[in-house]
């Protein structure tokens, strides 16, 4: 234990960590829960450190061994050593200070402990030309953007294997539901297909929301004027820090703006909670069509993937869709939570980025993660009953409704209110009252017309699948 | 047209309407939408205004002649007249000053229109004693709290109706279902009493949030210290008020508190947001026993109530729940509307209120109308369809769960997984095999031990019923 | 009064509507408003009557005479006759039906009202090709593309005001406030500037998200197979429906989808939620910076609309920003509504359109609205109070920032802590202290050193503002 | 490693755990987040796994042995051995079988241990009598009701804290505000009272609310029903439970009701959701009062707690509030998460409880440590500062409205304008104007006439500090 100073007073803090007063004040002060900021926020934000460095020695204001020791120590960080001292709370209130801080000071201290002699501060120097207030927006958007290339592969993925489902159920005859009742017929092949043309549009949605994020306020500073940032360093750090992070990030048109305002989040996030509705209703299809086995729709049979039930024997149940059901509420939830924080801030900054930026990072993975059990435990083996689909279109009376420009809806009406009474098929019922001739009826209600389509072919969808490759 | 003026400067004001300036500006300031301000605010607001000038009258404040054309002015606004000069829009800033002027101005130039050559002021004489911070949210709860009989008197007859159908079809055997798959059976008579048992705890939660309601701050004037207030009306003002309105108002012990927080109103909004998420479960099961009539669950028959399709004939749709879960999808938004606004409020006045009270009302008549339609075009019309039911539990092979004391299950296991492939009852399956005594089996798998419960008597729901009588 | 029949049986109806049995049906079942259905929907989905009709007459499927009469009974319901019989109710089941039954049968009427003896029939000739499942969604898309470009007006004409106040103020210095705290220093320019580079934004989220509205399943009849639409409608009715409307509708490429998915709703209401937070943002800075006039900020002068209260005499409240920050509420909270109503969609349709149409209808005109009186009745008239902006900076211990390349974090954080103390300006120590030149200091805290910018030139914000002509 | 097996297949499970196949399989399938189901869950199943083999082996349907071995196995569990094999991920499908299996598993294995040669079956046995859908949902509700005590008691403290603070600021003058604008005064004494008069009525709906968690559905096992438990178990478990919890359960009424409807859940996050939005609005309080130092409002001094900047030097910011703020907002939208889980609910189960009670019960626990951060580290803290209170208020011209009864609203208006535009006291404006005496001036702009109050009394508030002791 050793004591350090700042404005407020003096502090004990701990020997055997990297971090300092700063740090352990915010773990005082932020003890709602013991979640840690996100790994790629401290990743991005020393990335942000190692990239000030450089600059800022090219650019004369960093001697050249204070610049070497801080690379040296980011790159330390960056190969995951001392993840332990990155202890900044992940809800904490401070605007992120608490995080550049807790930053500054590990770096500062490694850096030192690698070289005798040498004092490196964590505000003047690993913080030269920087502020909170431009490093964290800069670091949370850099980790949205890490973590969505697996979101989009995952997707993908689903959409992939929704066309093979679209392919393998091509002409299978289905009853088509509107409101749950039982309306006009379609095939299998078409309602995989209409859930990648879905989760496709999800994609597009995606990636034009990340695309906003790749605008930065780095070299702002505090308010976005850019305060104490030297002009060498405003025109070469977004450059150095693309080389290092790999990423396409460009400075904002207008400074103060991109420190205040955080509608790129929301958007974002409004991007995710439409991904979350459409995975929902997605769920909930599958698990209607899937209900049963014997007193359900039972079209579809997922895969068994754990049992059902501690009390009920050889039950079976949806848990897949499940999960990702719960996962959609969350991340809609939470929509609402990154509405009111944006909402909230005030004046030259926002405030409330940190609890915006957990669960923004925590929508992108839970969805990622939710979509990958979906792909694997759930779409991959899912198979149709055909047996049950046929019988199910067999039966149904809303057939009928290819029969309206030849008998006119009031006559139609009459008869589908006779079938069901007698509990007969309508093709029985026309050929029997002698209403249409049997060679027609039989072309009328042949699934080639009751779907208006000619049947699907599977090179349409191979030219999908092949539009799909990751980017 | 003639002019009138205020702090801010003249203006023209028109000559046919009971109204004056502070109106007139609120119609060129709030031109957001022509829904007006709810008309038992209003209605509300001239009972306060009313009482205010009996107990001045009373208290020795205001001249015997003027508080009589007050009245006199009360009495005919609250029988119907001049409904079309009370305008002041229902989103508004101003937090209610603009209701509070435009009841202000029409029964003062109305109580002048009943007497020549009186003057009588909508500052000093109509508010007296008052400012829009206290009448305002008085006559925002006084609405709440006459709304809310309609739609208590609605869930009571929802839970009247639920019953009866409970004792109609006590011991009709339905399969059960958890996560939508099969599980063991039950009977129509508990699951109508279930839903009964849940909105009869809607009822205690609305009537416990709408007493919080009861207490105002009536006399607070502004901020709650009650300056301009006189001590006399101060301590009658709300038995005048109740006496005239017919509530139980009380005064609030801390009146700060009572004119700047809101928290009573986001209480009663989440009262009303869980009798939303009540009735749309409902309806989704509605909507999904009712589901077919052919290739769905088809053990509930909902009545009739319109042509489903302007294409399919004969088709017909479940249109009285659908538009019971759109109310509550819209009542579950308006609670987050409700909570922003709330949040918002800052220091000694929440501004928001208009907002507030314009959502909580919308919510009551809209879950009071919306329960209306489902008791009246659905619920009364249902039927069971008691043959489907029966041949649902008949397939049903999770009915085996019964077996586990007898088999364990492990060995139960194996024989569902045996009966569902060779798609045969259980039953058959057991007496086949002679695992066990066919006594046994057939007593096992009776109506009485698979819902393990005595038959439901009807004098339990008779006297549930008998104490629904509305309060 | 009269009877007329349908699938559920006789009803009466009234002889002076042009309506007929559905619609009559509608309005008893949906009895939950008095609200009706926008007339941005009427008049869309009477275009599309209109252009079915033309199609199909040229498509050879309605006789010349049923063609001709139709069209004149479109024109005129266009031109805004018999809009009381436009009645179906604005929430409501029935997945639209009873919106595209009430203009069938009104057409229908009307047509044949205009010559004797022709029978013209809703569901065979009005709605011949058609269903509700694709005309309502085209509809209500058309309704939502022509409500668009007044809200976009709004929003430009809202920028161009904060360009020109912008440009007013270019250069006059204010605190920067992060955290509520005061922080180093800005100019107003900035300010303004940045409100209008975030509004841009939302301009461009909407147009994006608004050109997915464009994809529409018209033709595809009941779930998308276009099951009933001859071919020839299908490929012609879209061009008809564009020249009608003067919209640029195209057909989606995959129609199941385009039936059953809502998605493209959603992420519109989101795109206007962004707007609604950026909104309420800017009006509580706008209330924060507005406040006093002697106990608050007091830098801004918003415009006196009305006098702020019913008991405290010349108060003048930020009643603009007041409404604009509710109408964002409201929006915020419909963004849920909409996303649940997407959410429930099941299998081939979603069933909750109409309160996900009425919602975004309503966000789009409220927002509209609430612009234009923040535009025309706050931000024309807003003044900055130069003097107190001046006294504020002036005051501001923490422009001692600028000292950190000098002084370091450590040596000027001591000297703040004094000035504090001492009450003083960081100015006047450093000089009294003799720690800096005189010059140096006179230098480093120049309005121009401070907010490390050039002043900024009209010329930009010319540029600026001659791009956001409307398209 | 080693092989099970169940309905689905074999499956290798480690040998170093004690969990089973079940388990296994659950994090196979739940991959989402590394975050487990809540301890408080594990605690309390483990708690009916005990009552439950306690009553089974009294009621003669589980041997001494297996019971005593269950018992202690439970008992070790319970005193915290083998915490790493509770490992049921928080984010499942499976509505909690995933947990209850995971308890049978470790139960089991760990009972057998503890004696060679018996064999305990998860299903069997450990779960006897129950189904994870009476034991998994009584388990959350104790869970709850566990969590909640030491959220009371923090908001009992604050409570306590904001008593004190109203005593000491008992009479200092403030400038009352509505709107954000300037009015009459009010004294902190009152302001302080106010806060503690809200979190009052908090304390109640929590205790309210949380009631309703007492009634349980244990003995209901699969869907209510009670198949497969004893009479015995069922009429003596909750007693067991209760004698080994120290809580007060109850058997609901209607058992099927209960094992399927969650309203009581959406209850309970409601009046979290109320305490979320009332903390919110007391923080936004405090940081408006506490902004500054010298450009803001400057009336409260919040505690600094930890350097405000990494940028600027002496910068201190209400860090405290700010994150009481983010979890508020959190919590908002946890509850709509849970309410979208509540209403997906279908048929006999509530497939998407694990949500909820992750969610639930982290609103508990994240408002809990908020509000003690917010009691030590900043209302402990907290200061007044008299000096710029008494200065506001001195300058106030909305005190004028003290003169209201004297002068009227009309010529107070002029006076206001008056004093506004020549920047002077509305006193000497008054004096010199001869409008009224100056002892009459005096007296009315006494702070006891201006804030309508005798000056509050320790006596009183003492009293209500007295009954805030914990029950």
């Amino acid at each position: 234990m050793h004591y350090e100073e700042d404005c407020i007073g003096k502090l004990a803090v701990a020997d055997d960590v990297l971090y300092g007063i700063n740090t352990t004040r915010a773990l005082h002060n932020f003890n709602i829960t013991t979640e840690r900021t996100d790994s790629l926020i401290f990743q991005s934000m020393i990335q942000i450190k190692k990239a000030a460095a450089v600059v800022n020695h090219r650019g004369g204001t960093l001697a050249e061994q204070k610049a070497k020791l801080i690379v040296a120590a980011c790159n330390a960080l960056l190969l995951g050593q001392h993840q332990d001292d990155l202890v900044a709370p992940a809800i904490q209130g401070s605007a992120g200070t608490s995080v550049n801080m807790n930053v500054n000071e590990v770096i500062a201290k490694c850096a030192m402990r690698m070289a005798d002699g040498v004092t490196i501060l964590p505000n003047d120097d690993i913080n030269q030309c920087q502020s909170t207030n431009d490093t964290y927006p800069t670091a949370g958007k850099m980790a949205m953007l890490k973590a969505l290339p697996p979101l989009l592969q995952n997707i993908e993925k689903m959409v992939a294997v929704l066309l093979d489902l679209a392919d393998r159920y091509a002409n299978v005859l289905k009853v088509g539901r509107t409101q749950l009742e039982d309306a006009v017929p379609t095939v299998y092949g078409h309602t995989f297909h209409a859930y990648a043309s879905l989760f496709r549009r999800d994609l597009t949605r995606l990636r034009t929301a990340a695309e906003a994020l790749q605008q930065i306020n780095l070299g702002g500073t505090a308010i976005g004027t850019g305060l104490n940032a030297t002009d060498y360093y405003r025109t070469h750090v977004v450059e150095a820090l693309n080389g290092i992070s790999g990423l396409k990030l460009a400075l904002a048109d207008d400074m103060i703006d991109a420190t205040q305002n955080t509608d790129t989040y929301v958007a974002f996030s409004g991007a995710m909670k439409v991904l979350a509705v459409d995975l929902s209703k997605f769920c909930n299809d599958l698990r209607l069509l899937n209900s049963g086995p014997q007193a359900g729709f039972g079209e579809l049979r997922l895969p068994a993937k754990q049992a059902g039930s501690s009390i009920m024997p050889g039950k079976v149940n949806p848990v897949i869709p499940e999960v990702v059901n719960q996962v959609a509420f969350q991340v809609i939830g939470q929509d609402v939570t990154i509405g009111m924080a944006a909402e909230a801030g005030q004046l030259e900054l926002n405030a409330f980025e940190p609890i915006m930026f957990r669960d923004l990072l925590q929508n992108e993975r839970f969805l990622t993660q939710a979509i990958d059990t979906l792909v694997h435990n759930c779409l991959n083996g899912l198979t149709v009953n055909v047996e049950q689909c046929e019988k199910n279109v067999r039966h149904s009376a809303v057939s009928a409704t290819v029969l309206n420009p030849y008998l006119g809806y009031a006559q139609t009406t009459a008869l589908v209110k006779e079938a069901l009474a007698k509990q007969c098929d309508i093709q029985t019922l026309l050929k029997e009252k002698k209403i249409l001739a049997p060679d027609l009826v039989d072309r009328l209600f042949s699934p080639e017309v009751m779907t208006n389509q000619v049947p699907t072919t599977e090179s349409r969808f191979v030219a999908e699948r092949s539009s799909l490759q990751p980017r």
